[in-house]
């Protein structure tokens, strides 16, 4: 394709961006139309893929991280033939494939979900990562940035991650359009205020007039010779170029344009150019990942263990029975115990240094490539990729986390460092599986079960060492509860979950010797909750008693909540929880002054049999 | 104070921190070594402050990023004289002023609490900026940042804004000791690696070796006379140093020392040297805000308004009243409505371009100097921030957060750009507010009334217009709800909030046409929540059914279900919520999908009033 054909077919990405935004009434023309003639020379000249085998192992990536610009990712699409012009003009209809922002829950092509700035890059390093660690993935990774979301810290992150790791496999092409959503952004149409930041992130860089083709072709070209380091190509455009009435002028953003028929007259009318794009390079069989018998590490009832040790054991142990396991974490290994792994599987470890969201988005960009990652931080920083997880969610991407040092729990170290929230925010993500073990076995084979389930999966893990109630044979399944101790005579039941188990069993032994019989229930399966068994010990029993080392809100009590949730009849509920703001103390002083240690627990069960209401 | 007694200090508040961390059994003792020089050198010959007056306005600000060398900020505080010895050694019992991690909720001389990495830097440029933006505010503010956490992003959205604003009133000490927590930072001794950061995002930048005080000293003299630009001070330092057994060592991080006596022999022994620290240069006279009659906006019964345009609306108006609201976004003040304030009120809005954790870092910041700041993005975006928000509460923080967008509501631009999550992480969040208003003038008396609370306020806004159902004069307390339909036959209550409020209130007016009579409670508090209202409504219809533009886990749903989280008897309970993953659709479209509009709401209460399960 000669550069006048490189040139027309920009033109018809813009004419088909606006027809798409016409037809919906809504959505980005303007954003799309700065990096018209970026994407025609990237599909038309470099990227390599095929689309009717969007698993092919050897395909390029594309990641449009500026998600709004979807207009043009699907003028792109039609472009190369995988979709027609009339479902084009589905965009943003209820039940279209074609959705504000584009996610690979509707589309195959799709690598990651966007629409929440800052992402893209982030995930495309994951996916670049996962090419560079494995002899089968020969694959380049694209993605196209806007200038406004290079404020988004991470990006940083992403930077300094994709340098580290040498990713010349990974292209970041920034449409410097200089208009974010209400105005100018910081830097305007400087593009060496962009290459300064990327150059000191170790990046290769390339200025280029993003509206010049050849030029275009050739930044490309240098991206693709770069060895050693990425590169990051700064393309000057305008925001809405081609069009006079709305090019290069702000408050245009998110807009149809006002003139559609006079814009789309104005840039040459309707064309039907199709583009080809190469064929992967390499041939299609996909790697296969070597599998073996999975021998999880086992424990001796009574013994004492810390869930988070648990955790890293069979870690492992599932590395070396899986080869599709890769495992990340935030420079706290050593804490959060994945060390463990990295010894045994350091090809399969990726040391994501202080930077939750790049970690978290990495596990999303490994998750597109066949990986099973799981990402470990401490619960409370887990927060931090909050925006990350939630966008998982939306790609519908299938990825494990993993926080430990949850709670009160851990003692002196405070607040800063307790996950009192994780919960709350893991739960309220779609689709989610939240599990929450209290000892080593049942860590252990939770870790395993979770490798294979659908969705974002949760497992919150503790510091200190608890005691092994559970023999190593025994099975958890998830969305399942273990009933540790019933009766006929129960008169309420202590429902609990990780730290709180041991308190709540030795709560019901002082209760049993004062001649009150309680039931309790492990529900070590927060989400999905096993309603079966906590209406049965309503039924029977009449009040449920959760007990959590979380904030009250969202957690545990919430999820026992929503079991009765349909209009049944329900029990009589308590929620204990941590109501205050806790300071520095010993783990034991800790959970009492939480009032979730096994005497605050007997104190609260004693007011509810006697029918009273718990302060 | 000599050269000498430079030395001498810095050895002092290193004995200091192992004697502490020692007293603890646990601490961080390796990581108040390496910055100990560091913090000598500034307070005993650069940082003015009045440690009986830390309300003094003209104080220089101290912000330790790396809130894990609390020994260190301890030790310092026994030399300046703010606690004594005996203090000292109750580093982190219970109780103790002295945490693990400092929080200004315990010792007066924090601005902000720290433990979570990346996040002191962000805060101080927030604190920064309100002396740069007011005449009265003389003050420097110095942040003691480790190595580590530049990895994090949110470094670099402060980095950004620091210098886009020319906040040559701020210094960044980053203590460059080459080891994390787990091992080698990504960096290591290159000083160059971080100066050329720092520099591309346009920060002067000084190199010095950290142990030797003279050059300390002249650093801290040139960071004084730079102009138009932050500094950044790189001090290569060693882990420990001064201990011949840890110093420079991995795998000694958050340890005491192993032989506390013979390390504290190494370093010359116990001292009791005194900083005498600089008087702020200014007088004390704290600046008086203007205040004036308020004067909020007013809409007539039945027009149709945004909520997020009352926001705007109201904000503006209660900036003309009150001089010490300030209001910080995310680029998207043309969405958020934040851009009303703007335009009356330019000298108080702050363009924190996409970098949503440094917008409420910022408002953290500020906030310590007397501001009531509101910061607005999307409610989606808001996720960013979680860790910074978790952290705020930590601190105690006054801030008010404002989240547009709510819901499935907004329609076309689909999941990514939906608020679905915001109430579960906003209500898990202690001690904080939130606000869901469904028309006007009830969203106008809440953003006036939510400045004067404690801790996080949060304000979720609607997308899309909604009817005025309130006359202007009508007061909405915090804590309050509305009974907007009643009659003494009814048999089930809908709990709405938002834009479910108008669906419930059709939903009831058709049902009151089957002879079905419903009680429906506008619940805009939602935490905290008006209990008693909702245990009226129970006794006195026996069924509760919430109805939410939200995920089902953590929102409307779990706060009714929390007031009745005390053992007392408990109404049937449904929850109707968005229980699937939705797409682009327009919002009345997405409302029907959610089962959250009129017609669904009727008919699962029809089901409910005939005693069955709704599914």
């Amino acid at each position: 394709m000669n550069t006048g054909e490189l040139v027309e077919i920009g033109q018809q990405l813009r004419v088909d961006s606006i027809r798409a935004a016409a037809a919906a009434s809504s959505g980005h023309p303007t954003s799309s139309m700065s990096a018209a003639d970026l994407m025609a020379v990237l599909f038309a000249r470099h990227f390599r893929y095929d689309f009717d085998r969007p698993d092919h192992p050897a395909n390029d990536r594309f990641v449009l991280s500026k998600g709004h610009a979807s207009p043009l990712m699907y003028a792109t699409y039609k472009a190369v033939g995988a979709i027609d012009d009339e479902e084009l003009l589905t965009f943003r209809e209820n039940g279209s494939r074609l959705e504000g922002h584009p996610t690979p829950r509707r589309l195959p092509w799709v690598e990651t979900a966007t629409g929440s700035l800052g992402q893209g890059l982030p995930v495309g390093v994951g996916i670049a990562l996962a090419g560079k660690r494995s002899a089968h993935d020969d694959h380049r990774v694209w993605v196209l940035c806007g200038d406004s979301e290079l404020a988004e810290g991470s990006i940083w992150e992403a930077a300094e991650q994709a340098a580290h790791e040498h990713l010349d496999n990974l292209t970041a092409i920034v449409d410097v359009n200089r208009l974010g959503q209400r105005g100018p952004t910081r830097h305007g149409h400087d593009l060496d205020a962009y290459a300064r930041r990327f150059q000191a992130f170790g990046w290769h860089t390339v200025e280029v007039d993003g509206h010049d083709v050849d030029a275009v072709d050739r930044a490309y070209g240098e991206a693709l010779s770069t060895r050693g380091q990425p590169t990051a190509i700064l393309a000057r455009t305008l925001k809405g170029k081609g069009v006079e009435a709305v090019q290069d002028r702000e408050g245009l953003h998110g807009k149809p344009l006002p003139e559609a028929d006079e814009a789309i007259a104005e840039l040459g009318g309707l064309r039907d150019l199709r583009i080809r794009v190469a064929q992967p390079a390499a041939d299609g069989t996909p790697p296969v990942p070597h599998t073996g018998r999975l021998e999880l590490p086992r424990w001796d009832k009574g013994e004492e263990v810390a869930t988070r040790n648990a955790f890293g054991e069979a870690l492992t142990a599932l590395g070396a029975a899986r080869g599709d396991v890769v495992v990340l974490d935030g420079e706290v290994g050593d804490s959060t115990r994945a060390e463990a792994f990295a010894k045994e599987h350091p090809e399969r470890y990726f040391e994501c240094y202080i930077a939750e969201q790049q970690m978290v988005a990495a596990a999303v960009g490994m998750a597109t490539r066949g990986r099973v990652p799981y990402a470990a931080t401490f619960a409370a920083f887990l927060t931090r990729a909050h925006d990350f997880i939630r966008m998982a969610s939306v790609s519908g991407s299938g990825i494990n986390l993993v926080g430990s040092h949850a709670g009160v729990a851990i003692g002196q170290d405070g607040p800063s460092q307790m996950g009192l929230e994780d919960l709350a925010m893991m739960r309220a993500v779609h689709g989610s599986t939240v599990l929450y073990p209290c000892d080593a076995n049942q860590t252990a084979r939770l870790v395993a079960a979770m490798a294979d389930l659908d969705g974002i999966r949760y497992l919150r893990t503790s510091r200190g060492a608890s005691p092994v109630i559970y023999g190593p044979d025994e099975e958890f399944p998830v969305g399942g509860s273990k009933v540790l101790r019933s009766s006929g005579s129960d008169r309420l039941t202590l429902v609990a979950a990780g730290v709180t188990v041991p308190e709540a069993l030795a709560a019901a032994e002082a209760l049993a010797g004062e001649d009150i019989a309680v039931r309790v229930i492990d529900l070590y399966s927060v989400k999905p909750v096993d309603r079966e068994t906590l209406r049965t010990a309503a039924e029977e029993t009449g009040c449920l008693m959760t007990v959590e080392d979380h904030h009250p809100e969202g957690g545990l009590g919430d999820a026992v909540a929503e079991a009765f949730a349909d209009g049944r009849p329900v029990p009589r509920l308590v929620r204990l929880g941590v109501r205050t703001m806790p300071g520095s103390a010993s783990p034991d002083e800790q959970l009492h002054a939480a009032g979730i240690d096994a005497e605050s627990i007997a104190a609260a069960a004693r007011l509810l049999v006697g029918e009273a209401i718990v302060p």
